[in-house]
């Protein structure tokens, strides 16, 4: 079995860094989880919005029943969707998504994007996406704050072991450390080599929050999505400096892109529905890159960020 | 007179597109602020930590006893500084400026920086700056939210006609929005061909607030101050693409950069020391830019950001 590098999170808990995302696995669900977890995998990233959780939650429950893992190995990851910010409307969609799963708790818990949208019934929509019923993105009132709060107390019902939050800049997250009670254990972004996100890893790491990269892969996590900035971009599995060091350390490209995050102390959540790059994904962190390596990286930085609303839906300026 | 165009904040308020910018004149305020009006100046943009509202008040109202203006002629604008974000500093510490300055209400006040700091006495240190007694940059508890209800109360006391925040970013503007009772009329943020903050200015514009421009001549702000990044940066006032323009127009550069930034219905608050230039600045917005001028200006895009306290502070990091 391979050794993978664990981080320890400001609540104590010591997690994988390296993971297995569930955004945009749609088809069996259950047998990639459960292969997932066969191969090694013990840190599973999911979200409300990703609308597999009960297939997922089944994939858990096998590896579980069969001996394959226990609980307490795994670290189960979700998120709360953008409809559910009010704090009455927090905990519970957490029970609601803890049943899918399976679940008495979450072993992470965030808060997806800094976006409150009004209410929408998972009995009417599920996933319900940025839009309500009639098709509009409708902002509610609920500020992070009491979005927040409502965190903290499913930490205090034991629903949660860790909360964080994804998709938030630096201002923001230095106004919730300024009333949380609870601190964020984890922030999670988008980071890989078209948008490196120096500053805010930093700063997230100065105040002791571990930062996981998303979409670490850069445009090939949206390739699928047919977005034109993705399609446009230079694939980083053919660029000549990923290419290069790749074949300097007998490595896949996808590898080399993965260890440079990781080397930054960044967690990271590829998916893959091929074994063999499951298992090389999860053997990533085997191998070291120079300094130099990761520097010549982290040159490729152009502020490329695929992951922004303003480019889907014309609004929710969150990065701006 | 120079006709300079108004802008119309939701408070209802209109203000003129071109002020006087207060930062940085050390020197004979008193004179520099009555000489600004005499050339047809109505808008000072000041600041406690500019260090010179006394002064400032000098000016206006040498002015105003000579029958140059009359107080409701001014647009006065003034901020918070960051030592005073707890609720309770906040009024008395705008009543202490208002003393300064020697009148009974700012036509606008801003929340300086989205950054709260240990408090610091004036009567110790004036202006304060970033660091405290000791030397040392430490964050005060007052969250943005407390300190935004202590604004609005300046409304409702009849301290400030409107209310605004200056370098804030999309997610946490998005935040204060939820909980604003009264929200902001106005943003004021660093912006200049380096630094041409599309996403920003998009947002605030969406929302019904207006954006000023500060530091809109980009590195020339900031050389004065020996900064290494302004130095090695060209200067507008030789970049080839604004002096090929300005040739066009028979303008000087600065007024070129100037009339990029007011017709993207940017205000702005150059300041000068040289009469000639005080007046050119006033008549920037005389002539017109072509749209594929205004592209072309744009397109010199490089996110420079200056003012990032990072930068100058090691922490603090507001913009990441």
């Amino acid at each position: 079995m391979v050794n993978i590098p664990k981080v320890k999170l400001n609540s104590g808990q010591e997690i994988p860094q390296i993971g297995f995302g569930l955004w945009k696995v749609t088809e069996n669900t259950a047998d990639v989880v459960y292969n997932a977890i066969k191969v090694g995998y013990r840190l599973f990233d999911g979200a409300f919005d990703y609308g597999n959780e009960k297939e997922a939650g089944v994939g858990v429950k096998r590896a579980i029943d069969e001996g394959i893992v226990k609980r307490e190995d795994l670290t189960i990851v979700s998120k709360l969707w953008n409809t559910f910010h009010e704090k009455e409307r927090v905990e519970p969609i957490v029970r609601q998504q803890l049943e899918w799963w399976g679940l008495e708790y979450f072993d992470i818990f965030y808060i997806h994007f800094p976006v409150a949208l009004q209410y929408v019934d998972p009995k009417d929509s599920y996933p319900s996406g940025w839009n309500n019923l009639e098709g509009k993105v409708v902002q509610s009132k609920a500020p992070i704050q009491e979005t927040w709060e409502a965190m903290e107390n499913l930490v205090d019902l034991g629903l949660a072991k860790s909360i964080g939050v994804s998709n938030f800049q630096g201002a923001l997250l230095m106004d919730l450390l300024r009333y949380a009670r609870i601190r964020p254990s984890i922030l999670q972004v988008e980071i890989h080599p078209y948008l490196t996100q120096e500053a805010i890893v930093e700063y997230a790491q100065s105040e002791g929050i571990a930062v996981t990269a998303y979409s670490s892969l850069g445009p090939a996590s949206f390739v699928e999505l047919q977005w034109d900035n993705a399609k446009s971009a230079v694939p980083l599995s053919v660029h000549p400096i990923i290419t290069s060091i790749a074949s300097n350390h007998n490595k896949t490209p996808a590898q080399v892109v993965f260890r440079w995050a990781t080397q930054r102390g960044l967690l990271i959540i590829p998916k893959s529905n091929d074994p063999k790059r499951l298992q090389e994904n999860l053997e990533s962190a085997s191998f070291d890159l120079t300094n130099d390596e990761v520097k010549q990286i982290s040159s490729l930085n152009i502020n490329l960020r695929f992951n922004n609303p303003p480019n889907y839906l014309g609004c929710l300026h969150i990065f701006a």
